[in-house]
């Protein structure tokens, strides 16, 4: 444990937080500090759900939490809808901040967001786990290096929720996560199309007229595909639904090699994760079969990803606090490039389907 | 070996004609009869370099085959502009036939094609070998009994081609073989999508903006989707590329499983092949793994998959010499439908990419 842990407060009792707890706790540079709900009980129960331990504070309102000033970082697991409001009142407070994807209902959200941690100096992070796994680093060495021009991008991530969740979900209720799949799933796709892409933004965003929504009109599934004009020539596909069987495909086409990988949001196993790849695979004589065959490679973790991901957040609080490092851009820029695209998809989709300029 | 087993004829030393020339010789039921290329010299030294018995006939004209009373089928790797005069005239001599894909430049011309094989009462089969391995029928039981509606599917076939082949082979000769990889490498991906959905053709196909072309207008690479609005909603993408590393994929969303298969048109290995799929996978506690691993499956053939197409055809054959049965219909609809989605994807790039209704 470091000597001074940066203390997490965490906003909103959400599923996923529990999984972020368990995160900051098995992170070696934070500490959970406090957690808070808009009841009282509902945090409590959280708490002794979770076995968090008996010195982690317990709030009945979010405004507790950013008036705490022992609380270094806020991760809030909220609604999309509600980002803007804490996410802005927590920077005033000067917590840095951890953010659940999709960051915001649209980039003019995203920006307040971005302004507001810009201006009071804290650190702003998307929650996208699989960029903090070894195995991601590992992949982008080996596109970076050897796979030459990329041509061909599908990603799709899909998951099979029950009629209950279709049903009363809030990732399906308009005034709460009104991008319903799209924010939720395609969210990852279109971030590891622009992560094989070094962040370089598509030219056009075209939707694929497959959209599926609920009467409310919260989108259940849809395709879109990512053109790139300059400097290469790139197109790219995305997939993402609530009413398919899991799935969290990347597959790579480039000019000297292919890669695959199909757990890339959440990896099968926690400690060890895979993808394969070939490169310069010819063909056997009279083309009986392939000459390589496409290589495995495995990569094991210490840590799993969330608290990579926490980790890294705090060694970027560490370096503000200690030594008055600016907050780093990159994980803004990340986010809002990812928001950038999704808001373009949606405003296809919204266009019946006509192309939409970047 | 069979006792009366069917003969062969080849018309066309292709390279691919090597492979086949192997399967008939392969499978239990047929020998290679005869060969032809349209200079005797050519089909001697194609006899010489592929060990082919002395017994083998060696032709110097394509008629001297279809003349040749002896010859039950013809193989037919020649290049797709000259598929309709040649496959015509080998149907009306009463010869069955065996023709490579794309099975003609338009389903226009495949129609005269399958209108002479039906009048001769001859036998027509397409010459994709995937469609006959054990593997692809174990892929078929798993996705009709266990999957549920298919929701999405993608596949990909792209193949790093040299610079002298994009400058001189006949796969990018407009007079010659004027789909390109459209033809080459998007037929697999057309026919696979319609496999996997029992050969019901979509409502509409739409080409994707990223249409590489030569000079001379032959397609390199493009990506197109296809939408199914009834009785099921189903959006598919395929890409075929001449400009990327090796990729045969093929990956199924369905609402009860996923299905992947990277190497669906030539697997790995000869008598070996795989896949692998999830059903029924839930996430462990805290979404921290996937509570079901996919399952890979792996099946054996005895023959590779080129001998399993050519002991089919003339498992049929046999079946309308001895048992006066009339030829199957299901091979030459699948070549058919094939067509006739592969000539609407040509047709919306042909359009800017407008939507094609079939």
């Amino acid at each position: 444990m470091a000597e001074n842990p940066v203390r997490f407060g965490i906003i909103g009792c959400a599923e996923i937080a529990r999984k972020v707890a368990r995160a900051i706790d098995l992170a070696p540079n934070s500490i959970l500090y406090a957690i808070a709900s808009r009841s009282i009980e509902k945090a409590k129960n959280f708490a002794a759900t979770n076995g968090l331990p008996e010195n982690v504070k317990i709030y009945g309102s979010y405004d507790q939490v950013l008036d705490d000033p022992c609380v270094d970082a806020v991760y809030m697991p909220l609604p999309t809808s509600l980002h803007v409001h804490w996410a802005v009142l927590a920077a005033r407070k000067k917590k840095h901040l951890l953010l659940e994807k999709p960051t915001a209902i649209d980039v003019a959200e995203l920006d307040q967001i971005l302004e507001a941690c810009e201006s009071n100096g804290v650190q702003f992070m998307g929650g996208s786990m699989w960029l903090h796994h070894p195995r991601t680093a590992k992949m982008k060495d080996l596109l970076s290096n050897y796979f030459g021009q990329l041509n061909f991008i599908h990603s799709q991530s899909t998951m099979p929720a029950t009629p209950e969740f279709l049903e009363s979900n809030i990732r399906v209720k308009p005034d709460l996560d009104a991008l319903g799949a799209l924010g939720d799933l395609a969210w990852y796709c279109i971030e590891a199309i622009l992560w094989a892409k070094d962040y370089q933004l598509p030219t056009t965003v075209t939707a694929l007229p497959d959209v599926t929504r609920n009467l409310a009109g919260v989108i259940f599934s849809c395709t879109a595909s990512l053109h790139w004009d300059q400097p290469d020539t790139t197109v790219a596909t995305i997939h993402c639904s609530f009413l398919s069987h899991w799935s969290m495909d990347m597959a790579i086409c480039a000019s000297k090699g292919s890669l695959h990988v199909k757990d890339f949001i959440i990896p099968n196993q926690e400690h060890f994760a895979s993808f394969d790849f070939t490169l310069g695979s010819k063909f056997l004589d009279l083309h009986i079969g392939w000459s390589v065959k496409p290589e495995e490679v495995c990569v094991t973790s210490q840590l799993p990803q969330e608290a990579l991901m926490v980790q890294e957040l705090a060694r970027l609080v560490e370096g503000i606090r200690k030594s008055k490092f600016r907050p780093d851009s990159k994980w803004p820029g990340i986010s809002r490039k990812t928001q950038l695209v999704m808001d373009a998809v949606k405003k296809s989709i919204d266009l019946g389907c006509k192309p939409v300029n970047l």
